[in-house]
């Protein structure tokens, strides 16, 4: 199994999360690429330590919308979506080549994964940029979503993943964040909970249904103290288990 | 001999230049990169026409400085400096890839690229953001510079360039732009002092003493019609007299 | 009757329009504030231009888009949405107070006008920004929109424009651009259109159907040497046929 | 005696400083205007919480250089320059406005405050910003510097600022960063200090000497929990003292 979150989202003095910490839980790294966070100086240095701890490392695309974080929805067209994509793409490739690693996987973010995950278009806009800038790269999309068939279809090689700590349907979608009981709180049953992903195939909903859900990868978080400790917890009840922890990429490519 | 010109510089819905004319004079393109001009939709569609001529692409970097077109002084730190290098040529990179061609070389712009020839730390910064990204890039740099003896000293490709529409100091230096007779005005007067560079080796000075300038390169621009027709001249005259027109990159390639 | 059109749209080294010609023409202009377009420095510069001609101006606020040109629909907060107003509208004030001149309406611009046209939501929150900062601003909206009523109900004064040179359909509504004939490029025939809209309060719709449209201002665009030439036409046509032309902001404070 | 910290400094979902803190020490604040730091909403929650507590607001005016946080040198034209402070005052306004409150001096930040303590040229152009937006706005500038006598000498009103917790030479110039002892770190020291210098108009130098130091307004921190406490102990110290603390503008106007 696979342990994803992001990192590299300070931006000048601007600190966001603990990214030392965070690269000693996670085994792929989604780096920002500076249109929603991350400035040079700073992705570059976020790189070197992956680098150096052999994290994989995934361009966290996202639309440019730094004031917001990537997190407002945006409608460009497809000609200027496709190039923004490869433009970060491209320039998280070259901090990443100097700092001794290379981008292995795509993760969009924020507002562009959660359209993407449903918008045809837009997806397919991102779909496209991959395939026209390296066909060996790998797509890390929402478990579940139509994204994943669609990108499949065009050749893309495309890996699910799950989130630790949000409640899932009985049809396997997230429980929005706008209702009660979206967002798990406590570490324990969240590592428990992803341990139980890893043997079975399957969560436990919100109303309690035991529902399959394909996922090669967890995401957790890192943006608090609290949700750094939780994504050790998540870690550490994995390697408990004997569950080998290792890079999506690298098995696939095994 | 090689021609260069600055493209791409275009920004969203705001025009600048003529690259369709130019692509057409050139055999160099230093395509912008999006920290003082080109957005990444704008950018793939110029080095998309750049590959179907077979014109070589270099990147031109810049301070981070759209408002101010990058021709303003900034003094980032070598942390800064370096990573914002690299981060641009890996975006161009991208994008070329996806455009069916790659970054061969880098000329710095504007404002970077007047300072580091002459400023030693930054000069660095830009020689060492090269070598951590991809040894076999060039740098173009301004004829008789101090940087080009730096630069080759730590093993990187350099190659000068003469500026077609410059008047020269008898010492080989350009003449400032804010003395008079700076900037040259009369295209036919241009394009036969460039062959004369091509034959000779020499410009005639602004003093009418003759000079010596190595340059491989000659940088024409296009940002006016005037300036399109100046470097249509150049052209001419260059392939009129038998002069071989290809990318510098070939030559050293070759 | 009162003409706008938008300026102020040049950005850094990037020109648009012809401010100087377009301000022969308007009695009205909308300046751009820095959020789509507009450098300060720019911007001041058409603002003293405006204060000489004693042109009114309005602040022509948008999304945080420059790339896109704020012609990209996007979903800020209600928080952002109403301070980025204030931002905006407080920045030209600014300038309009060194340039001799003051900001008297608001005409949001791109996808925010058009948003703002239907969408409650974010109309609302426009509406709020102007009560916060200033209740004497006027608000210049589209004809017909909904927002009008709103804007009114809110006690926040509200002038209705139409477009020269869009076809209406029969209910008022601006024919959609992606629809045939939507726009209309025969000068004299939108001169003629503005005069019958000016002495009837109707335009002739897309099927031939006379339709009421209440206006106290026209939009004319400035972006091309046709645009400029149009906008002069409705101009001379108004003059010529009698029609008073002023600032439709003092005619609500006559 | 006036206290002022630099507040707003926070940037979409970034956050610095610890602004509902300092605004129980500090009768001055320094509020960021987008050009830094500082979102629009942002701004407008700290400009509201400085309203509720009757602290005084001033623009913290910047280079466009939010990734460098306003901190890295820039050479702008006049034009540009001017322009810029504006703008940045004019936005502040307006969000003062809404907020219940107004914008009653000026303070630039980082390289545009250091610069323009010695460098004439630019220092007339922030001068000519206050003057032609507004001439009852007063320049709060560093104790000492030269700007001061230029700016009185154009009519505009001056206050003179010292750092709590800087070493002074004995010309009375800060103790550059770079030097050991340039920065102060025990906080009761620091406290005490300020209370001899309201007390006796003098500092003890960083050799020993007393010097004379004629500020008045205090600048303190708040970008660290230590700076937070720093500050209240200042504050703390001067009012056990009998120390009058209120807004500096409200003695130059009372």
């Amino acid at each position: 199994m696979d342990i994803n979150s992001d990192l590299g989202e300070s931006y000048g003095v601007w600190r966001m999360g603990d990214d030392a910490a965070l690269l000693d839980v996670v085994t792929s790294a989604n780096v920002a690429c500076g249109f929603h966070a991350g400035d040079p100086a700073g992705i570059l240095h976020t790189l070197r330590a992956a680098a150096e701890r052999g994290v994989a490392v995934g361009a966290h695309v996202a639309y440019p919308d730094l004031v917001g974080f990537g997190r407002r929805n945006m409608d460009p067209s497809s000609a200027e979506l496709v190039a923004d994509v490869i433009y970060q793409i491209g320039a998280l490739q070259g901090l990443a080549q100097a700092a001794g690693t290379r981008v292995r996987y795509v993760k969009p973010h924020g507002a562009l994964y959660n359209t993407i995950a449903h918008d045809a278009r837009q997806g397919d806009d991102v779909i496209s940029a991959l395939l026209a800038l390296d066909p060996q790269l790998t797509l890390l999309a929402l478990a579940g979503s139509p994204l994943i068939e669609r990108a499949r279809a065009r050749g893309l090689r495309v890996v699910a993943e799950a989130f630790a700590d949000r409640a899932y349907n009985d049809d396997g979608t997230l429980v929005s964040r706008r209702l009660p009981g979206a967002v798990l709180h406590d570490a324990d049953a969240v590592a428990e909970r992803m341990l139980q992903l890893v043997r079975t195939g399957e969560v436990t909903s919100i109303t309690g249904t035991r529902v399959r859900l394909q996922a090669d990868s967890i995401c957790v978080h890192g943006d608090s103290p609290g949700a750094v400790d939780m994504a050790r917890r998540v870690r550490a009840r994995l390697q408990d288990a004997g569950v080998a922890l290792r890079p999506f990429v690298d098995t696939l490519q095994g």
